[in-house]
């Protein structure tokens, strides 16, 4: 079952989006749909760009959107407006508004008769699934995430917004020693501190005041006071050598016990390394794409997120495949 | 939805369900169906004994049976025949031979309007399914599965078969430099030897020739002649003491490429380190259970694996408690 995808929103995941097609063959790309000027818009493999207003007029070309906007505006306006329409999926990850986001997105899907998936991706996404498969097989037990090594987009932009500073750059680092106590089945109640580290990287500007900006940083609340964090100041050459990439990753780790006397300790961890945060999401996003497109023609409706996949859904492989060879 | 499950066979898997029912607030075990005489099976929680014979007696009684027989004889006879009056999930695992195993099953849960999950547990199973959301999602790339540390049954028996052995137990142990050499992105081709060390432990008779016994074990064809195997003879004693616990695990990574030019390594890893291998897999099995009982009361027949159990249905938790805490 092959399939056509729109890419709406042309970013770090519309592009990620656009590259992992070239891995996929049973998946065509129909086109970029922009909010800028389409004539603006160069893509990275030469796709047709048109217009985000116009996207009704290609419906006959477009089994499924991928939404790529911004969690913070974009998609709480999108996903339920293009649903209306299409099959979508997005990947909203603002874990707090879910569930409205959700309730939102259900109301216009089930009224429009589409599928919308949301909140893909790694977390929200294949961390939630990890999360969710180790609570269920270990009910007795703590499940803990970690994120990192990887780049920060909100940290990184919260510390260039502090006077002074030309760019920056935020790790989140996960801290070994809370792992390995973690891993070692003691359940341990970690505060913020203990499990994370922050690492910036600062271009600041010339003659800039470096000991106010560190200690802006290091006492910035929401953001670094919760935290020890570093500051490095470095050249604007240094941040284009060494910080240019977009590298993430992190841990699920659920320990729990079995036995009579709960004597067994049973750890599942699951860890991604991550040379391209935005081109792993949209890989996340394209599979999930294509289980909503199996699932529409099936005749679901309504707001669905990843638990509601059944995994065979995500593959172009058929089903004799997959439990011939995968199994 | 509470369900309530049978227990048909009381080996160390059939243990392990009756103790994962006591973390599963939802779940009651009706009781458990032995070949042996019931009056011989003494539960560890004090669970009801019946004939195996007699199942079909207490239909009312059973949401789902899981299945607690060896692969090698008992399974490919008990599951088609389960399933021809129950909802059953099994744990078959001889890889090579499941799409004859799912084909037999098949055709009796469609004839008699049952649902069958077969090959449930880590691997096949959780394993299985990390294969599966890896590959769909980096495409391009390779997969690993690495086993241990942990005792092999089927190696340990192989081991126990030699002339002047009393006992042993053999543990699979993953190459640390292979694991690593995956971690990298590198997609190693490795061979047999590479992966895998393999250690055994074994009693001896008095009087037995530890040479050639060592010899035959090293040499054994299918079982050790492909790998670097280490024997080391201990005491009945010792046996006792160190090696009666039966731990496993193991890893499946994935690496693959992103990017316009494959620049970018993306690497996903699973990890289960167990202190009790049954009672894990027993755990698996029970939380499938849970989603047979619910998909079959959707109407679903016919023969499943754990490739087509959307994982929201493993839980016991309610759609929003999922969504907004899982997510």
């Amino acid at each position: 079952m092959n399939m056509n995808l729109a890419i709406y929103g042309y970013g770090n995941i519309g592009k990620g989006v656009e590259l992992a097609a070239l891995q996929n063959p049973d998946v065509k790309i129909t086109g970029v749909f922009t909010r800028r000027s389409p004539e603006k818009v160069q893509t990275l493999t030469g796709l047709p760009v048109y217009p985000a207003a116009e996207i009704t007029a290609h419906k006959d070309e477009i089994d499924v959107i991928i939404i790529c906007g911004g969690s913070a505006t974009d998609l709480p306006v999108m996903t339920p407006n293009l649903v209306k329409d299409f099959n979508v999926v997005d990947s909203f990850d603002n874990h707090s508004r879910i569930p409205e986001h959700y309730k939102n997105v259900e109301k216009a899907a089930l009224e429009s008769g589409h599928l919308a998936l949301i909140s893909g991706g790694w977390d929200p996404g294949l961390f939630s699934l990890n999360r969710l498969y180790a609570s269920c097989v270990l009910p007795v037990g703590e499940h803990y995430t970690f994120w990192g090594r990887g780049v920060s987009q909100g940290h990184s932009d919260a510390v260039r917004r502090i006077e002074g500073v030309k760019d920056a750059r935020q790790y989140t680092v996960p801290i070994e020693k809370a792992l390995e106590e973690v891993r070692s089945g003691s359940m341990p109640e970690l505060s913020t501190r203990e499990k994370h580290l922050r690492e910036c990287y600062v271009v600041a500007e010339e003659g800039a005041d470096l000991e106010r900006i560190e200690r802006e940083i290091k006492t910035m609340p929401g953001y670094f006071a919760d935290y020890d964090t570093t500051v490095t100041f470095i050249s604007e050459e240094e941040m284009k050598r060494d910080h240019s990439e977009l590298p993430h990753g992190g841990f699920v780790i659920r320990s729990g016990k079995t036995g009579l006397h709960k004597e067994h300790t049973q750890t599942i961890e699951y860890k991604l390394t991550l040379d391209s945060n935005p081109e792993f999401t949209s890989s996340v996003l394209l599979a999930l794409a294509r289980a909503v497109n199996k699932m529409a023609a099936a005749g679901r409706t309504g707001c669905i997120t990843i638990f509601d996949v059944a995994p065979i859904d995500l593959s172009p492989l058929s089903r004799e495949e997959i439990v011939g060879h995968m199994l």
